[in-house]
């Protein structure tokens, strides 16, 4: 399994690799959401998945031999574009743009469609669990710039998290020895719907 | 917002339908970790994406004005086809096939690859988080014959969980009134990874 790359890139290249995948991963995404709303006969359906294993097949003419890991450009600009929450190339991430404030907040506004849904009309308690346990994990490592791990994360929910427009803050809330300790919360726009608190650990190859 | 599906179909229109999707959605699942993982020319990138938005076209001539929604067979077999844990549509979905023992336990082995991925290497803390809640929901809710939503949940991290093979358990600790407190974890072959404890709830209008 392929973990950590050592080929880092410069700015210029991160850019133009974003300008390339930007688009692409959101062409399977939309695809993703129309796999599960589309209505069309049997036989479209058939010939769009012929279509779509050409593609694939196209695709993995040459590809990593696992997964994506975790790069940064020598300019230190982080890339995790494999990632499930923020990932560039990854159509199941919202994908979540996550601003940090001068006081090392973390926000992000994002839509959920219908690919993450649990209660009907609603976002499954499992997605929400997984955007607030990657934004406060981000918060808690200071926008990346320090490694932690997640020790423990409890999420509280106060109603359901309808489908749709949503915002998510994280922020620290204290930091003990290598432990910091963070929390968050998803909103709608009448407020808050599922709240977080997180313990994050720093590894012992990162400590001081 | 379409949100509750009354068009009932019967056990051998579930099969049948269960039969068509199945193989699509994951041509899609497929597509979507080819495109974390290519490592092909621009161009070839760039006519994937056409071919990508040509079938996603097609697919959305007929379609759901929103999210799937969750549907029940005549017969009560349930049909959350777009559930991004389970959904036989969702091709976010590993997808889990959750067996419960006679005892009602819940579980489950699944794989986890590139789309999924955290730390290098490790699946995402969130994505453990959200399989967790899932199945502790299920479990909960007793094979989902119960309705439950989520009140509280908390993860516990032991270490890193790996991609790859992976099995996740849940089952019910102890009922008091409408809450049903519920435990598992995820494992791979060395043991726990991830323990998790929720609380779920009945809502109001399924209580006796």
């Amino acid at each position: 399994m392929r973990q950590f790359t050592h080929e880092a890139i410069d700015s210029a290249e991160f850019d133009r690799q974003k300008a390339l995948y930007s688009p692409f991963t959101q062409s399977v995404r939309e695809l993703l959401d129309a796999a599960i709303r589309t209505q069309v006969d049997d036989d479209t359906i058939r010939e769009a998945q012929l279509a779509i294993e050409a593609v694939t097949q196209r695709l993995r003419a040459r590809q990593l031999e696992g997964a994506y890991g975790v790069r940064y450009t020598v300019d230190g600009r982080g890339q995790a574009w494999g990632n499930p929450v923020i990932g560039v190339r990854n159509a199941m991430a919202p994908p979540l743009m996550i601003h940090t404030d001068p006081d090392l907040r973390c926000w992000s506004e994002f839509e959920l469609g219908a690919a993450y849904e649990g209660p009907p009309g609603h976002v499954h308690g499992g997605v929400s669990a997984l955007v607030l346990d990657h934004i406060l994990g981000e918060a808690a490592s200071a926008g990346m710039t320090k490694p932690n791990f997640t020790g423990t994360i409890s999420c509280r929910y106060l109603r359901g998290t309808p489908l749709g427009a949503l915002r998510a803050e994280a922020y620290i809330d204290r930091v003990e020895g290598v432990k910091t300790f963070a929390r968050g919360f998803i909103s709608d726009a009448d407020g808050h719907t599922v709240e977080a608190e997180g313990v994050f650990i720093r590894p012992v190859w990162a400590r001081d």
